[in-house]
């Protein structure tokens, strides 16, 4: 399998995900994970295993377990390390050519700056959490809404 | 951008495709329609555009043009020459790797027998029609079913 072939194949079914999940006992009562995965039914899985092969990091699961009805599998990679050494310079050289190519750009900022822990100061925070909204369509699909993310961030500070 | 690039997005996005229309004047009431596309929203028209260009051939239209919610467009080619002369040895040389690549070897096999003329006849329309809905996840998108499209073959039979 080309690389090539790799980066045209996540430009259609692959995502840069950041998403936030709530946790009492942080500052910002939320926890940023930042994550690649590509999505294929059954029949398809093997491309998934090339190309974590290819990739040398992540895992793959099925996508929903716990559904009979959902039989997709996913390759995922949510180790910062290896965002930031393999899946970010692997589409730096191999590069994305569709909308998702903007997508990739703030994954990479977001990366760098929880790499400087930027996500500990609130004006980091607040920088990452629009920065993470405003990907994958801006973020039309999320089930929780930046705005309460950042009425908690408020609350935490008025708490303390 | 690199012609493996192009295999692994048509991979994930593109779509061989055989389709029926009702036509009364035909023998068998049907006629077939092959076709290959690739559907994007408007911020990534601009790789269907690179891609038109690499396989010289085909058009892009807005795929709904008269929905105002649909803003995608689409990359069509349904010239059989061009789907025969072009895209098939394009992705013969540039290999799918997912389950697509079932549907192309089908798609190939209809082209071929529709070159051939074999759809004019009940037992050549009959293969192309039951290979035609196994692809694409066994045609559970169509509108149509296999027994109408067979059906009203066997009426045009006992009528003529």
């Amino acid at each position: 399998m080309d690389n090539h072939y790799i980066a045209g194949f996540v430009d259609g079914e692959g995502s840069f995900h950041v998403s936030f999940q709530k946790r009492q006992d942080l500052r910002f009562r939320w926890q940023i994970f930042s994550e690649f995965h590509i999505c294929q039914n059954r029949a398809s899985v093997k491309v998934l295993q090339t190309i974590q092969d290819v990739l040398q990091c992540g895992y793959i699961k099925e996508n929903h377990a716990k559904n009979d009805k959902d039989k997709t599998y996913v390759y995922v990679v949510r180790n910062r390390q290896d965002l930031l050494s393999k899946i970010v310079p692997f589409f730096e050289k191999y590069p994305l050519h569709t909308a998702k190519r903007n997508d990739f750009e703030k994954f990479k900022v977001i990366l760098n700056m929880m790499q400087n822990n930027d996500h500990l100061s609130e004006a980091g925070f607040i920088e990452i959490a629009k920065l993470a909204f405003s990907m994958n369509a801006m973020g039309k699909y999320r089930k929780v809404s930046i705005d309460k993310i950042l009425t908690s961030l408020k609350s935490s500070e008025t708490t303390r």
